[in-house]
Parts: structure tokens; C-alpha cells; sequence
């Protein structure tokens, strides 16, 4: 019999000052329609974060159009100030602004201005574990300009323990404000996220950094993942409403509001949201969120990529045809 | 900060040879169409829970005529003897049959046969609370006829704690086999569940019965309920095809046998009941599964049938104005 101890902070009934919840909708969303979302899609899930009481709203990715065509892609791929600005003006709410940047894609040096003349207030930039000196150069950068900041390290399932707790050091002694867990591709188990979360508060701890916790839905766990996570100490939450997301998607918003108790946090806007605009999306054909060809590249801990690219051919509904196909791959 | 200990049995990498599968896609869906299933619907569930390694499924319920007539449900109302037999034969297989008794609505002194006549290896009883008397002098019949029993209190999520330990030491002090931990509203967070398996577990370890969980799926939790319960000890699990059950359904039976590490389990017999049994009984217009007014239901801890009332109706769709119609009555 073995014994896992869970130092629970806070209880079901009261609620923690340090939680922030962090929509990632129209980020995390837009890997699924190319970022080409209506700008009334944007405002509404906007101005019902604000409402919400929802902490920060990521809009999109900063990323380099060296690399990436304007043709190819919508604003939110570049989220750039005047884009920004066109829905939020100057953000005079206690919604915070989130872009993010990842490593190899950016030319951040030249696209992000000095906070003093952006919107945004946090930049949070997505690496892979080998990526971790190049994201830590750029956090360095971020801070000068005065920005919140976060490194969130993808696809840890991937990596071994050893170089996670060399990672997660190099991470407390630089100058990066919240460290996320990411769980990319919606593989581990509430027990796993325990024994990672407690990971990450360790360091957070030696380091006073703040830890957040991004989970994937392929299992129908990331709300799950995600309030363990919380109940164990971790502050930082993502969600996308109506689950809109990579793949199988997100944390649920409405699941995770209506499980916060902090009056600040209402559900209804986002209620509105998802029969409005989330409806319309789902017009559009954008297709995302739990169903069987998630689960299996979930349960083999593998990228979803060979899932999405089937989703809405009619191979989609061949579901042991791609679990033979997956299981000769590995 | 509270402590929280969770005494884990056995480990993600061994299996437990008292775990048993329970498929109840034929009983629990049944509440969504009357029990009006294919025959042939039937029939390939019974072989995939062959195939699949699955312990027990669960055909139906055995009604009373009395209460119910033959016109009003399907054949899995009723689950008579040769309605099971022309699906099973002789069940010459590792497969075990069950099916549910629920108190006040069953003639189980004529309708339930000696076992030396039926190919039923186990006869459930469900019951609320107040109830127990009743499922106890049911489950002494069903003994005395030869069959494995277990008795599921529904809705313990309305119950204070005193009457449930109560109750939970009538049902160790009877002769049921198994006590099931059943969570008839979704309402439950991993942490509740946790609380309640430690509860019946001791109750379990007192009296030598095994436990059992039953989850609903409102808060997408069914799945997470299931394995955390399972983490702790509990032994039976309770879990359908594709979720299909009352509401937004139960624990999709290919993400637990996706856990579970017994070589007996097999995942793909079900991803073949899912791609052509499941996908023709979505097309004949029966609705269940996840969405956001079962998860209103859940959150407020009621019973799914105000959502229930309104699936496949426009008023589905409108989830704000179900969401305010629910806060007004509570």
C-alpha cells in the first residue's frame, strides 16, 4: 500500500486570493481555424471575460511575419497593437492582456514595445525543454520592456524526470514571473498531475514563482487535472470556453467557474458566450473537443497531430482502423 | 493547509485482480430511449464486453408489468428471461449478466427465477435512502435464489452524513455482496469522492463487502470519479460505451479500459461498437453525453430531469435562460 500525501490549500467552500484564471480562447482556438475569427467572436468572448471576472485573456501569438504569411493566417497570429487595440481600446477593465510567444518564432526584439505602449500586460512564452536558455533570454527581455511574464514548458510527458528537475531549476533562477505545467498532449492521470504539481510548487517555492497549470482534454480530464492542481497550491489557471481549443481541447471555463467560489467569478457571461458565438463557430465547421481519435493519441502519449488530420474527413469515424494505424507507429 | 492522505492500492503500472468492469450501456442508456434497442444494437454490445475482457454487463431492468406496460418500453424494461437468452444463448462465456431491481417497482418474488433457470449472475438493487429496508429484504430473496447481489443507493449526494454512515452499517450488516458508491447527479469533484470511497471502503473492510462506483458524467468528472475511486480501492466499476446513460451519460468505457493494465482488457472491440453501433444509434436522434445544462444540473447538486425535459428541443440551446430558470427555483 502506498501512501500519497495531498497538502490540500484552501477547501471546497472558501476560496484562495492568489487564483487567477487565465481564458485562453481565442489563443489556444485559433490553432484550429488558422486565428481567422470574426472580430465580433473576439469582442463578445472579450467583453464576457470581463465580466466574468475572468484575471487575464490571452488573444493570440506574437509571432514573426518573417516566418509566417499574413495571407496564411488571421490577426491573432501576430496579435499586433493595433489589432488589439481595435477590441479592447485602452483596456480600461480588470481584465489583464496575454499574448504568446514562442521560442524560434518571434522577432521580439522588434514586435514587442515597451509596456508603456502596448495593451498587453503578460507575455507568456511557450518552449520545449531543450528551448529553455533561448526562452529565459527572451523573458529577460520582457521584463526590461516591464511586462508580466511565464515559461511554459510543452510536451513534458516527453521528458525524463532528471532533465524536468534540472529544467524546473534553471526556470526558478531566472527572472520568469509563473512557471506553467503543460500538458500537451492530454496524457496524464489526476495521480500524475499530483506528483507534478508538487514538483512545480517545490520549485516555485525555493524560488517564490507562481506555478500554472495548461491540461488538454483527450481523456476528458483537464478540468479534473486542473482543479487537482489548484487544490494542491497551483494558481494559475487556464480554460477556453466551451472547451475551444487544439484537439480535444481545454479546461472548460463554465466547468471551472462554476467550481470557483470567489464572488468575483460569474458563469453566465460565458454562458452566453457558448450559445452565441460558440454556437456560430460550430456553424462555421470548426470541429475540436473530445472524441475517440484524441483519446487514443492521449492514452499513447503522442502528439495530436495524426488525429487532426483526419478530423472531418470521413476517416474521422474510423476509430479502429487509426487505432491499428497508431498502434503499428509506435 | 489541510492533509489529505490518500492510501493508494496498487500502482499506474500493475493491475489489481479484484477490479471488475461493469457495462451498463444497455441498462443506463436505456433511460434515454425507452429501451427500445436493436437487437442487433444489443447483440454487438454483448460480444464487444466478451471480447473486450469486461466483467459484467448489465442488460436492463427487471420491471413489474404491473407498473409498466409492454407498449410504453422495449424488451430491457422488463429483461425477460428469453429476451435475454435470445441475445446470450447459454453465455458460455467469462461474461457475467447482470440486471437492475429497483425497489417499489419490481415483482421480484415471481419475475426473478431460482439461478438454476436463468443465465442472470447478478441482480442489483437500487434504492433511495429511505429505502434500504426494502433493498435488504430483496437482496435475502435474491440470495436465498442463488444470485452475486449488490445494492446502489442513489442520490447520495441529497443525504447528510449521519443517515448515510447509518445507512452504510445497515448494508454491512445485510447479506449483500457489494455496496455501490453512486453519483446520480454528477455533482461530485474528485476530492468529495475521495472522502466518500475512504467512507465505504471502511465500511467495506468492517464487514467484508466490496465496493462499487457508479459516476455520472455532468461536470466531465465521471472518468476522473472513477479512477481516483479506483486508486483508493474501490473494485467495481461502472462505466458505458461511448458514456451512452441517462443525462450526460456515465464513465466512457474506452477511456477506463484505456487504464486499466490488465492484459485481459482489450480497447478495440469497443472502438468497433463505437464506430458502427453507436454512430447509427446517434443518427436515430438519441441525445446524451456532456453539455452545459446537464452541467448546470450537476453544479447545483439536482436531479438531470429539468434538462432532460428540454434535450432535442430549441430550448436546448439556450443555456442562460435555463441557467436562470434553475437559480430562480433553487
Amino acid at each position: 500500500m502506498m501512501l500519497e500525501e495531498i497538502n490540500k490549500v484552501g477547501s471546497l467552500l472558501s476560496y484562495r486570493e492568489d487564483i487567477k484564471v487565465m481564458d485562453c480562447t481565442v489563443r489556444d482556438g485559433g490553432l484550429m481555424n488558422d486565428f481567422r475569427f470574426d472580430e465580433e467572436f473576439v469582442k463578445n468572448v472579450y467583453k464576457a471575460c470581463v465580466k466574468s471576472g475572468v484575471d487575464y485573456m490571452e488573444f493570440g501569438y506574437k509571432s514573426s511575419k518573417e516566418y509566417f504569411s499574413e495571407d496564411d493566417f488571421g490577426p491573432w497570429k501576430f496579435s499586433k497593437e493595433a489589432d488589439l487595440r481595435r477590441i479592447v481600446g485602452d483596456n480600461d477593465t480588470d481584465l489583464k492582456i496575454s499574448v504568446m510567444a514562442d521560442v524560434g518564432r518571434t522577432n521580439y526584439k522588434e514586435d514587442i514595445l515597451p509596456k508603456s505602449e502596448s495593451v498587453i500586460d503578460m507575455i507568456r512564452t511557450a518552449c520545449y525543454i531543450h528551448q529553455i536558455p533561448s526562452a529565459i533570454e527572451m523573458v529577460n527581455d520582457f521584463h526590461l520592456k516591464g511586462y508580466e511574464t511565464s515559461i511554459n514548458v510543452m510536451a513534458v510527458s516527453h521528458v525524463n524526470e532528471r532533465e524536468l528537475d534540472e529544467a524546473l531549476h534553471l526556470l526558478g533562477q531566472s527572472n520568469v514571473d509563473i512557471i506553467y505545467l503543460v500538458d500537451s498532449f492530454g496524457h496524464y492521470y489526476p495521480e500524475e498531475i499530483r506528483l507534478l504539481a508538487k514538483k512545480y510548487l517545490d520549485v516555485g517555492e525555493q524560488y517564490n514563482k507562481k506555478i500554472g497549470i495548461h491540461a488538454h482534454n483527450n481523456q476528458q480530464l483537464a478540468f479534473a487535472n486542473t482543479i487537482e492542481a489548484l487544490t494542491l497550491g497551483i494558481s494559475y489557471l487556464d480554460a477556453t470556453v466551451s472547451s475551444l481549443g487544439r484537439g480535444a481541447g481545454n479546461c472548460p471555463i463554465e466547468l471551472l467557474l462554476g467550481f470557483l467560489k470567489n464572488p468575483k467569478y460569474s458563469l453566465r457571461p460565458m454562458l452566453n458566450v457558448i450559445e452565441n458565438d460558440v454556437a456560430k463557430i460550430k456553424e462555421q465547421g470548426i470541429i475540436w473537443g473530445y472524441d475517440v481519435p484524441y483519446m487514443i493519441t492521449g492514452q499513447m502519449n503522442m502528439h495530436p497531430r495524426s488525429a487532426m488530420k483526419i478530423v472531418g474527413t470521413p476517416a474521422w469515424g474510423e476509430f479502429t482502423k487509426f487505432y491499428d494505424e497508431i498502434m503499428d507507429e509506435d
